[in-house]
């Protein structure tokens, strides 16, 4: 019997890829060419079944990388000549910042509680700072920044760049990306595809940004920076051979997506998670770990647990039921819990089911 | 009825592939965490597997990135500081050392007339070079540049770094690794996987340099800076979720290529290619691109067409068999022919009887 997979990614693939994967191959998808109209028509299919469904405005881009990893240090080459501004809510957001110490940019950084966000403040960023960069959806903590904090944000600082990573949550948010500059997700998260693709949502001033810095004559790394990325995307291509088949698996997940309705996967979302959360509360060895309700991930959620979360984890696997452990420090005193598109109601009802007979 | 893809990449997959892609379905390889037990054995079998059908020697790193040309650009932050010295045959060679201006490093270059490949002189490197770089497999002419020019340069400058772009041509060739420190291929050439990963192999030399330009403060990037890749690579491990898909169908491939014998892979490689030259050398349509036989590749086949090169494509096609044309200015004056491990005699054979009939 297979599992199911509740791990917040690589997670459960999203339950039409499997049968796109056999597709591609009587079609031999992996074996066409990277220039070729087949290959643009997929590029084509795939960036507009995805401006469609996250309904990205016209005017920005989405271009394609090998993970959202990836996309960290890309966006801080592109868009940073000299400082970021990060908020911190946990281990992914706090290597976003160190990613940009690495490529010897200055930070500022604000450090939020375990299991909580930074209640962002305007008068804390610096004059000089070039882009804000926040995660929406911190994997690690199961804490989610609510947008409209980040819009406050945009606001009161029109100049500056926003960044957000939006790995493991879109395509649940429901982002005004006229607000935002850069938003970045990895593929095998909640759109259920194997690793190895990551997707950057880039406005405008992203590339004008990266433009001047070239034209300053700074490093903006080489294949994938924004005007590399750009000149071949405007042909539906890219700068390297890509993940092909990832490309074409997202195109038609994307269409099965749209096929469905983003309203009824967003309402299902809301409806598992709040199925968990209250079985998380009312369970006498779990407690939720973030306190704050309007910090709660919607599609990450994690649970202190009173007991090892070994002995969970082993219970609920018995069942082929299988759900992450807590990250880092958290490894053995937390679950953490992918609310994905593909998990479908009838298997968070019968994971609460199995969660509450542990008791 | 399938195509059989002689193309230059993307091509034929192996023909073992689509049954490993089947199985990792099976065992939900897809959805495995990249930090798990199952990973770090998957990661080991490819690298060690591949580590055995290559002759690498102990001591060598293999690493994982999203491209060959991601290797491109990842060598030449981690090992220069100010100054490569490019051999150019083609346009990938070109791009070897345009990737280099990109990140603002200086360097010495040295042309070939198209479909030749220079002949290094090491009197013309110049004192301060840091990294040599050559192409061993020029994808877009068809130009090999012999091992033994490759090795002469290193004995002549033992102190600098040698670089080989190995795409395209790898496991064809048995390559005295002591004798250069790094070399890189993607695996859907001659490995016949889907794209969408770059093979790195990397001498102890080269993560010292990385080391000492990180020490002196210089930016080597970030998650896929030697030493990153170094510190999750001891652990069987990758900074990021890689394309895990894939590094399974590769630890496969490379089992099945070792169980056949890669004596006998070579032996197979070099009969097709004498077949392909033959029939191209009699063809009185075609004629071979590269003039001294030294020069040939045995995996990229080029050659000239007396007729636009789109005829003899496209009657090809009605056989299933699928050639590449030329490459950029070349387009239609060129076809390009792969000869990949994947393709049988009997395939090659097809293939030359059909070129034969287009007399």
């Amino acid at each position: 019997m297979k599992n199911i997979y509740f791990t917040p990614g690589p997670a459960e693939l999203y339950f039409t890829v499997e049968g796109h994967i056999k597709n591609a191959l009587k079609e031999q998808i992996p074996s066409i060419s990277h220039r070729s109209k087949t290959f643009q028509g997929i590029y084509h299919e795939a960036t507009s079944n995805l401006k469609q469904l996250l309904n990205v405005p016209d005017g920005y881009h989405i271009f394609f990388t090998g993970s959202a990893t990836e996309i960290w240090e890309r966006i801080l080459e592109n868009c940073v000549e000299h400082k970021s501004h990060h908020y911190v809510n946990g281990a992914f957001s706090e290597r976003f910042q160190g990613t940009a110490e690495e490529l010897t940019k200055k930070t500022d950084t604000e450090t939020a509680e375990a299991g909580s966000c930074v209640n962002p403040n305007p008068d804390l960023i610096a004059p000089d700072t070039e882009l804000i960069a926040f995660t929406l959806n911190e994997t690690s903590t199961g804490a989610s920044q609510p947008l409209e904090d980040i819009y406050a944000i945009h606001q009161a600082h029109p100049d500056k760049l926003i960044a957000v990573d939006a790995v493991s949550i879109l395509p649940h948010p429901d982002i005004d990306y006229t607000q935002v500059d850069t938003v970045f997700f990895s593929v095998q998260k909640a759109f259920g595809l194997p690793a190895g693709l990551g997707v950057w949502i880039v406005s405008p001033r992203c590339v004008e940004k990266a433009q001047n810095l070239q034209k300053k004559g700074i490093n903006i790394g080489s294949y994938h920076s924004l005007p590399s990325l750009l000149s071949k995307g405007m042909k539906d291509q890219t700068p390297e051979t890509p993940n092909v088949l990832n490309i074409y698996l997202l195109s038609k997940v994307c269409a099965d997506m749209l096929s469905k309705g983003i309203s009824k996967i967003r309402q299902e979302t809301e409806y598992k998670a709040a199925l968990l959360y209250h079985a998380v509360e009312v369970h006498p060895h779990l407690n939720a770990f973030v306190k704050d309700d309007a910090y709660r991930s919607k599609t990450v959620i994690v649970a202190d647990t009173q007991i090892p979360s070994s002995e969970i984890i082993e219970k609920l696997k018995k069942d082929n039921l299988v759900v992450g452990s807590g990250y880092g420090d958290y490894k053995s005193k937390q679950i953490r819990i992918a609310n994905f598109p593909t998990h479908s109601k009838e298997q968070f009802e019968l994971l609460v089911d199995k969660i509450n007979a542990l008791k």
